[in-house]
């Protein structure tokens, strides 16, 4: 795959999308193709059929996201199955690292994994054309599909003391690994690098990006309830 | 429960529904909310990312109808997770006992068991009300989304085949699984085999029934290339 970073707002609907861009939208598809079969899988791990509802839904919102993320690649001419590729192997170790060990902590990694996920990408659309960026966001929005974890995990915690402790651990262990993977990917693909730097994103900007992302987690963690 | 079953394709849309087309809708949704899970399980199996997509799609398809059923059952006055209950271990064991041994046997059971599951409710739609009947068959087009799988598993055997043999025998156990599970759940359910019956269907017909059962089987392992 060839390089061509640089200022990329200003690209019309027709332009070839810069390779940043195209390494963007393969994280992201497959990003959301894998949450989607996580959270599926995680369904088997929910106490009542309710629940295997609300988390099925979220499961689903994901895949059309990867669907619109897909059409999208193909209407530009990008390969989707090579934009994904790349971020096949960092994904995997993500979850593969973070694999829950019951149904809250499937729970509270679908509510602040893709939470943490999400404000990077919605950071990231910033600095990407004005088309993929509408579709980035459209991808990004959950609906309020999430909203019911809050309610749940606030329950439990109120008579669980224990399960506040080590979901307070859990949480901060996803802020971790979520980091991490993100700034492997980053190592690794020079063209999202670029992407920062070209976009006129100088490093105190990163920096204060990443604080915005440990923020956010930290009020995600506080409306459930739990210690970030 | 109490078991109000007689006649039912009179039933005006305000009519309380008898308990068996509450089991249907029952074993119909759980059944979709199971398949949709187990599906997108099987999708960590799909060795490419478009083959993930093909059976991510399928099992996002069983969801959405899952939510129709729901959505029936609410407005009919029906507790959706009530009907559901029986149905849990039936369905539970189904999956149990045809868990896939990797991608192919997935694959041939998202044709297979669903193809005998939905052929089953498509005889009993039959029996209800014109509202019901719309409902379920809503709930039981695939829109062609699981085609993919005739034409890979067509294209595995012709240079495999010690696939073919495999896959003939694990055919053949998917509709002795199926075929068992539905007996149990039908002598488990009074009010389901009094649909049968009460809905003048004589047990001839429902020797025929699974005669049509078994032919239609027969026909899409024919499809794949496989023996019956």
């Amino acid at each position: 795959m060839e390089h061509t970073p640089g200022p990329t707002t200003s690209a019309s609907a027709d332009a070839v999308l810069p390779d940043a861009v195209v390494d963007l939208l393969g994280v992201l598809a497959y990003g959301e193709l894998t949450a989607f079969i996580r959270m599926a899988v995680d369904c088997d791990l929910a106490p009542t059929l309710a629940l295997k509802s609300s988390m099925g839904r979220l499961a689903t919102v994901d895949f059309e996201h990867y669907g619109q993320l897909v059409d999208h690649m193909r209407e530009r001419g990008i390969d989707p199955e090579a934009a994904m590729a790349p971020f096949v192997a960092p994904i995997a170790s993500y979850h593969e690292r973070t694999r829950p060990r019951g149904w809250l902590e499937g729970l509270v990694k679908a509510y602040v994994g893709e939470g943490i996920a999400k404000d990077f990408y919605r950071e990231m659309s910033a600095l990407v054309d004005e088309q993929t960026r509408t579709v980035m966001h459209r991808a990004l929005e959950d609906g309020g599909h999430s909203d019911f974890v809050v309610e749940i995990v606030r329950d439990t915690i109120r008579t669980d003391r224990t399960a506040a402790g080590r979901l307070a651990l859990w949480g901060r262990r996803l802020l971790g690994e979520a980091l991490s993977q993100a700034q492997a990917v980053a190592v690794e693909r020079d063209a999202m690098s670029a992407l920062l730097v070209g976009g006129g994103v100088d490093l105190g900007e990163v920096g204060r990006m990443f604080t915005r992302l440990t923020d956010n987690h930290q009020r995600r963690m506080a409306r459930m309830g739990l210690e970030a």
